[in-house]
């Protein structure tokens, strides 16, 4: 649906055709939702899809129409306090965990809203004054599509139900994974993954040196270069000393997770951080989100419903916590693993080092492409399948300088608490990462399709 | 709709009558709600409107269908695990607070359930054997039916934007009340109700000395008879000995409330329990649920949305501590008033005393006959417009026992910690209540239609 | 001591005797503490010693004292906002869980204060219009002493090292049990207990017919008839209507508790009441509070330490929650056991029934008489051992009125949300009970000297 | 007391002095202490007095004697249970907020304790292979002497007696200030202080220039080199990359912290972290720990009760969150101003750089000497007064290890969700920082001596 309309308005822009498919991927993705899966909230931490829906709909609406279409008139003057998310200097808006209450307006209210503001929108796409507000608002949107597909899976998840947004496919393959003949990739991409996670007997170090990328250490320069469209915090660009390392070439399994807990990692406190352990214990924590191992065998839930667990695909919906206690376990198990400093994974992805290693395509890899049951499914390269936890905390660059006016509340006022995840998963939009890229998430945090990347001194 | 129905079943025993039309009001109450408005749970003491409609149909296929059908196979089987209220006896179920959760099943597919079971039921309403079941349910559903009410309504109450889910009369008179001509008897009630709870400069006893019921005192018989249904809480029949007392003939108003708030009521500790006080504090009490004085005046959230107060209407949605504490500021004013017990007020509705007062008529006043926007106004007798608090707690008769089996927890577990109101309100169905009946809630919950009616000693 | 300066003070009137008497016994129960047992605080529901010793002089210098003498003096002007416990007249005072944090006063300071006080008291105590007010200051400090030994015995349980306040009896015999020759006695009550409360094959109707108490109903008079002291609470007088009933002649034992646990009593949610069984849930309960069963075997902690449960001593440290489920399982057991209401209970005590029971005296049972490990024995009578939980709910009597001023605050606004308790505990200064006395708790607490006596229906 | 003991034991090696000037010390700052204020536990962060006493004790007995004395015997083998903090591999302990029931073992069982583990250790001082082991038992120790001090500030702050534990000098003046002259030195470091802070009116840049240290930027090696004794979380010693910054000469003053409250401070969104706005709104904060404005002007509690607030003082008992308010604010008002980040302060504080700024000494400035009402007075140089929030968060170093063993708990399962302090503060051991030294709190924690100094890029 989304790229029939995409094909149909060749003559746009390059921004304008994103600014549309954007607004398109997104209705898509909430169409398969009835008027109550759309409005129920299950946690603080997450919004209901048409919350989403419309919240993505008041950004334009104010920053861009509001701010920029002289006489522009509110669709309703009363939803912006419904719909602001957290900017203060747009006023009050109603608690977070009331998002869930409102039933009204309705879906097709809010996607008559939607109508509306895209259609109005259509005089500012071609002002370049604008460009930069609207690469953010189209930003903006991306990132609530990856919370409305991972905000839904939470509730419905607390269906006993098993409610299952989209059919599974069969075989469970993510677009990001080539077809048919990737299906024997996908084999050798399990021995390998095998070799990088061995467990219980990691196999000898020879035997795993060619699934990490080396790198000899040096200076090295990280965040954005002010070159198209980026977050502020992504910046200003600066160098970092990094010292020799070596960063895995596949993400952790759901296999080698089932040797972590198969080997008592939930019970030995001395794997964990203080804190992830007083998590453990207070929320009987055992597995990943999500898990559940019963007369069926080894299922998750997915936006497909309960579905077998595939032993070879990264393991995902895992916390800083459990990441951390991973690492640690593995590193007994291996020489020195850990996780990675989001520099070091940068350094990586961009391939600017002695050794020549080329740099990965941000746009590569499992992410987001249409509608559909997302899933980890073990794809090549950095981005995609997960967002990989680095062990940074998500702090202000050096010179860092929030943006002007509200959209400076975007990034700037989350820094403190928070860990650093780079890449990209399965449910983010393709082109929306980069490098650069700063996720942060707090540290028990899991309903994201998080996971992790071992890295090693060398 | 639903009377419509009703009297196309002419044929029908009045039981049969009754369970189809209950089952059908039942659909009517929640027709005009949206998919989401009968699927968001606003707090744990509240349920959805479509678990509401599930819920009583699960109590019908399971000590109906299930029990007494030979055969009978479950619509489906995962059901009773959603739709099980607190049946510890029927086996797990959700938690309370997850009921909101439930986007899946549908309101249509709960609807064909609904309707798969009232059909069902057929063949079992003409069997003697099962009447007092099926009378069971006909309550059971009754009172979900005023749940349902009470329950969107603080649902809806949470939206900003002031929902209604049923328009407005014009003006707002409720079923029970006299139509046109009764507008100027509801003039003359006003000024009854006026002297009997005038405020802040009460009148003269001489005044008010018509607007209350004497008793006399002596031994009264109290509880249910046997003869008809009843909830097995409101036997056995026994006897009580009461002190000479009266009990006001009307409900406080909403004016007299005003007063009471103007007093300074809300923060005079010396007024209030030391639980009730407690409660004050730490959720800020200052007026009852609903209440709102903006700059469009005295208002209140109804099933209609927001509409002005009526000073004249009975005031509702207090809890017992403010019941209580109203009437220990009345003391104050007035000789001796304070709370009756729950024997007093069966006493007068009976009336069964010396002065041969007449019988208070159950099924009259403004009470529930079909789908609208209910709300008190003042309508004369002891039944109707508010459930009135008593200062009794809700404890076992002598000589109790709980029903035998799933059916026994019905009432008898909740014998702690709560208070007993008499009477009916707006949205209790027509029929369902009587002399005996036994209504209990917390002394802090004041979601429900609750109000109070003075008594005193004489 | 107590009884030492008691007697060297024949020349004393009673009243000035039991207010001595009274102020000595307060300090001797605190006397084996340390500084540091007298300043912590367990739990909101519980006061530290010393906070106990405070207020009661806090008390006399409040309501006597300032009151009272002219040009008085505070003996420290900021100690009322410290010691005040929930008197709204008398102003503003530290959180109810901050008074763990009174490092200082010393212990030696308040007690410094009680000589002050108890010395400036003299010129008072033999104004015959102050008499009420002292008696009231009496009874008022009485029940502190009982607080204050439940208060330490839930701190010193705090810690792990088994701490004991008094050296143990060897055997343990409370005052109130009849000494040597008793021991005999003791091995019949136990078997008439055994036979009241078999378990778990309950003995023949005819062999338990003679431990239980009959009253063949009808009127009986109940509250406080107004010759001596009583608190506000328990009057007016009033008649009640009573069914035929009868009183277990002994309490449920700790042997016929044991019965309870093996026979599933706490996993079995049919004998709960609701709100009891979400108790037992949350909070894991699985006995009595103070009961262990290790390697030692069946222990419980006392105020001598852990030490062996006696089989025959009445079960104490229950909630009302438990009670009843008690009373239930019981119920299925024998015909129609129950717990009594207060006024069935009081009845008994009273002795005027048409049989012409005798009245059990007040002060005859294991009551306090001195400082020492108090704890349940099995003693004869209403009164003694424990309090005994009773299903009715702590309510106003007919026509009653708190008394005027700050004293009014005593009783009055307690009631809502508790059940009455009747007759006296170990921990219950001898005098201090009477027939119409109302002990009240809420459902959830027993951390006091609880218990339970069956009634039945006859 | 602790120096003069110190030095009547001249022919000890420096371990041992130290090992005994701080053994002396420890119970020279709870000297003052009744037996209940060192008893008390106001908060779960905090501990009382005595377990401090205890627990430097337990942490002695159990890495040295018992694992280091062929045979000892533990002086009471429940202890353990009692005092282990947070050594998972120690086996279990009390709950953390059940450290304030301990009212016994008592002091003085405590004291003797102490006394028996100290006279024991003698045998093993000498002992080359332990050192490093007794080096970390003496930190150890330290750590608890400040976190005693400012530990049991916070239990007597919650007596609304407002205890003093030390008398007040006076004038208040700190061991690390200079004493009589110094009184004109702090009138013109005041005044630079008030050219650092200036508000709300900032001087020109031209007359602040003097009070800021520069640096160029350039590769710094940071961590501790491995001479002496270090905690591991400050190694390896590694190298970073700095940009040119500057580091203020002096700490934020009390009179900088009341123009940022008159300048709204605590009301203006826009300068806080999101989650320090949560706080602030949900604690109602509105001014540092411990402050208060009352009749008797500008003051504040200390260690010597409540005393008038010095404006030329550095600010102390804010959290991270309002030191990075703080910075906000300041950045308006200045230019660039922010937190450091630890690798600045560390930087400055070695002086290792082109311009040879020279080192600070880290045993100079406010310090803790021997027991009295330490507070910070605004001495010169990086170490005393206050820690000094940096915006670096807690995590491992470049190929940082932690300890083996039971130890090896000791700091880096920390690693997350806290900040870097650096410094010292005045209730930090003198001679226990150095520039390496990493201390660590959560963001909104303040009941620590913390205070900040301004950085900002040049």
């Amino acid at each position: 649906m989304a790229s029939t309309k995409l094909r149909t308005q060749a003559a746009q822009s390059p921004l304008e055709e994103r600014f549309h498919a954007t607004r398109a991927l997104t209705e898509a993705l909430a169409a398969p939702l009835s008027e109550s899966d759309a409005t129920i909230q299950s946690m603080e931490d997450a919004s209901p899809a048409k919350w989403h829906l419309a919240h993505t709909t008041w950004f334009w609406e104010t920053f861009l129409l509001r701010d920029h279409v002289p006489g522009y008139r509110l669709h309703d003057e009363r939803w912006p306090f419904l719909f602001n998310s957290y900017y203060e200097a747009e006023g009050d808006r109603i608690g977070r965990f009331s998002r869930g209450m409102l039933s009204r307006p309705s879906v097709d209210e809010v996607l008559g809203w939607r109508a509306h503001v895209t259609q109005a929108m259509g005089d500012l796409l071609g002002d370049p004054a604008l460009a930069p507000l609207i690469e953010l608002g189209v930003a903006h949107e991306q990132q609530h599509q990856e919370l409305l597909l991972t905000d839904i899976k939470h509730a419905l998840f607390q269906n006993p139900l098993g409610v299952a947004m989209f059919p599974a496919p069969s075989p469970l393959v993510g677009e990001g994974r080539a077809p048919s003949g990737a299906q024997g990739e996908g084999t050798a991409a399990h021995a390998a993954a095998g070799a990088a996670y061995p467990s219980p007997n990691p196999l000898p170090q020879g035997e795993r040196a060619r699934s990490w990328t080396e790198h000899p250490g040096g200076i090295a320069a990280v965040g954005h270069n002010g070159e198209g469209f980026a977050f502020d915090c992504e910046g200003p660009r600066h160098r970092v000393l990094l010292e020799p390392f070596a960063l895995a070439d596949s993400l952790v399994t759901n296999a080698a997770w089932d040797a972590f807990i198969a080997d008592g990692g939930y019970e030995n406190a001395a794997l964990w951080l203080s804190d992830g352990w007083g998590w453990v214990q207070e929320n009987a924590i055992s597995a990943p989100l999500y898990w559940r191992d019963e007369d069926n065998g080894a299922e998750h839930f997915t936006l497909a419903g309960w579905q077998p667990r595939d032993p070879d695909a990264p393991v995902t919906h895992i916390s800083y916590y459990e990441a951390d206690a991973f690492a640690s376990w593995a590193a007994a198990q291996w020489d020195k693993a850990r996780l990675p400093t989001e520099f070091e994974w940068e350094a990586i992805a961009r391939g600017q080092h002695a050794d020549e290693a080329p740099a990965h395509d941000p746009a590569a890899g499992n992410q987001l492409d249409g509608a559909g049951p997302v899933q980890p499914v073990g794809s090549d390269g950095l981005f995609g399948d997960c967002w990989q936890f680095t062990r940074s905390a998500y702090l202000p660059y050096p010179r860092f300088q929030p943006a002007e006016g509200a959209v400076g509340e975007y990034n700037g006022k989350f820094m403190s608490g928070q860990f650093v995840l780079k890449g990209a998963s399965c449910a983010t939009a393709r082109g929306h990462s980069r490098a650069s890229y700063r996720n942060f998430f707090y540290p028990h945090q899991r309903w994201q399709f998080t996971g992790l990347r071992l890295a090693k001194d060398i």
